[in-house]
């Protein structure tokens, strides 16, 4: 099934509102099985409407129209396309009964175009509208119009706590009525860090190719600190084989995957901490803050996340840390023993079973020959010891901060990990 | 000058990726008194990319496309456009060394697929990538083609670090020699904090339509904690007639503004600490590193941002900022006593001018009647003594952090500006 969605609004291409409808239609129709071929943007006027309405209609099967639908001089969805389908408007007495109740209910009298809300193009579906006053409109295009099978088009309004409840519970049935057969999908999305898109690609591709032939669909979604690999196969066996093909990259990639769908790493890092019954505390220079800021952004981590110290300068190190001034004269800031001296001083003031620590120059300015902006330590603290790793993150500031903000977590998820073997 | 843009990704269309690629574009563009008429979303499959640029190709001047320029089987952009245009790929030995490059400085061999990103359509000029290893590409596409004049194909890669620097240093001088006759345009952004936007229009809107009338566009970009207001005027006048605007909204909005186009709050209060060459500390328990965070991402920081302690445990604020046990037990985490010992202890300790403290509830969960979710109070303490701030934040926990570290910014900013008021 064809599915294509345009958005209208003058705001959204002149960039003063984010588009944000399309991936939330995005995920809602992905739920059902359903993809979106095609995504456009255009403004308000009426010729623009027209235009694009026109040539989606010659393609898709559903084309769902966002905005224009409300009582201002800039709403001209409604009657550019009962222009464009040759459908007179008629005056709908439900929809300005609800209307009037709607101003009614506020203690206000109804403005004087409010009633252009309620007309309705011949033969058109009203789609009520529970959050405000211009409901949806479904029309059904007749066959042999602008393709040789019919297709079906829907209005839904622009502000979003109108358009997501009357989505979720107007649209949804009507399409389920109208679409019986909704293609069946199944959706495996599988996150990873601390590999190469292409390593990950080169590595799995091969192993994958029997099923790509089969029909399975495989996408990478990279961006530096982490890569997503996502299986899709439609039809009857889907589950069947998107199923195997997760199998087989989930053998061949092990634990560099940390998680599914939409987890983050640091959730992943929480959810690990909390089911080893462990605590955890960040000594942070470079990252300033980031890692904790990661950490606490996930809901419960106060049980786990006890407390940091964003040791910026040398003498907080000093102060807070017990790091001792002969390794920061002798080793520098940004050193192994530096980084190993403020992740164990980190955990033995918190008392928390593992502390992380970073320290590093993030730039742009700060660098040596010896260490370049982007050099990093990372170190780690536990119960049996602790480890650095170095790292080089040559990039902007902020890029930066995250790519050494996931080598922290995944090195404790690592860890973590293996205290599960051990005492499994 | 009509202008399309066509954003690809499969991962666009899925929902799993928000496309900011065209707001900011739209922005960008916005500033050279361009506008965007379409903006398509579309996958990465070539049939689909070649079928949507041809349609902006036979109705654009220009057509910018984003993604689908890197190194794995889904990057199908070049190779595509090349076969639409009907011209050779040939490799560029400059793209080709800055790729071998870039790999060499990372210590990591070249991936096989990597020179692929070094093939040029016949004709085409490289738009060099700063950031990454897939450079753009631009290509004039011959009057005749695709509509009786000629029109320019620029294609830009996918990920955000590498497409704005690009677009800012690369493309936007290449645009201007292009296209010599651009319109002129005076554009002015100021943004505020701690203001409604609705107040902010009834505040500058009537003092403004003077200048409406000679032709000044007035925009409002709003998000939580931030208004942005945009004075454009184009033509000869520009300057003049925005440089009036600006001084009226100056009067009116006084240190409310606290910065102008790209400027962020964080890199105003580091600015103003070290004009005043003050230093500062942090003691964070809701926003769990954000503050600190936000401070370090201004290059420099280190200048004036000492320490933190993210104390989210209460006994990490008894322990590190030395918060009496008693003020925990009688008033709670959340108070105003235990934001007013957070942030005196944070200065006594860390032996700064000004430390500023944060507690309150994220949320979703932890609240009570008599402190719902969202409620935080702000300290800061300083050479005269100690305030504190109780703001209400109702919102999801990420946009909870952004605006409670708006409010405990924007308190030192002011306070900081009247340090300058009294000594100057």
């Amino acid at each position: 099934m064809q599915i294509e969605i345009i958005n209208t609004g003058t705001e959204l291409l002149l960039g003063r509102t984010l588009n944000t409808h399309h991936q939330w239609l995005a995920l809602q129709l992905g739920d059902l099985g359903l993809r979106i071929q095609r995504q456009t943007s255009i403004s308000d006027t009426a010729s623009e409407i027209i235009s694009a309405v026109s040539e989606s209609l010659g393609r898709a099967d559903l084309v769902i129209t966002t905005g224009g639908l409300g009582p201002t001089s800039d709403d001209n969805t409604r009657s550019a396309l009962a222009e464009l389908l040759g459908l007179r408007l008629v005056q709908d007495s439900a929809v300005m009964d609800r209307i009037n109740g709607f101003f009614a209910l506020r203690n206000k009298s109804v403005p004087p175009h409010a009633s252009i809300q309620a007309m309705v193009p011949e033969g058109g579906t009203v789609i009520p509208n529970d959050h405000g006053t211009a409901p949806g409109l479904a029309i059904e295009v007749p066959a042999g119009k602008f393709r040789l099978t019919r297709s079906h088009l829907v209005m839904l309004p622009g502000p979003p706590r109108e358009l997501r409840p009357m989505f979720i519970n107007q649209f949804m049935p009507w399409l389920r009525s109208q679409f019986l057969e909704l293609p069946k999908l199944d959706v495996r999305t599988l996150r990873t860090t601390g590999l190469g898109e292409s390593w990950v690609e080169e590595t799995i591709a091969p192993q994958l190719s029997g099923l790509v032939t089969e029909g399975l669909e495989i996408g990478y979604c990279a961006k530096i600190g982490e890569v997503e690999i996502r299986l899709a196969m439609v039809g009857e066996r889907g589950a069947e084989i998107a199923g195997q093909a997760e199998k087989i990259v989930r053998r061949l990639l092990k634990n560099h995957i940390f998680g599914s769908h939409t987890d983050t790493l640091e959730r992943a890092v929480v959810e690990l901490l909390k089911s080893r019954n462990k605590t955890l505390a960040v000594a942070e220079s470079c990252t300033g803050g980031f890692l904790g800021h990661r950490l606490t952004n996930v809901p419960g981590a106060s049980q786990v996340f006890m407390n940091g110290y964003l040791t910026y300068s040398n003498g907080a190190k000093e102060r807070d840390l017990g790091v001792p001034s002969k390794i920061l004269e002798e080793h520098g800031a940004v050193s192994e023993a530096t980084a190993r001296a403020m992740a164990e001083g980190c955990r033995d003031i918190s008392k928390v079973d593992y502390s992380l620590s970073v320290t590093g120059i993030a730039g742009p300015t700060g660098g040596t020959d010896q260490k370049p902006v982007g050099t990093v330590f990372i170190g780690l603290a536990g119960p049996d010891g602790c480890v650095v790793e170095k790292n080089f993150n040559p990039y902007d500031r902020e890029t930066f901060k995250f790519v050494t903000s996931q080598q922290a977590l995944n090195l404790l998820r690592k860890t973590l990990l293996e205290v599960r073997m051990i005492s499994g």
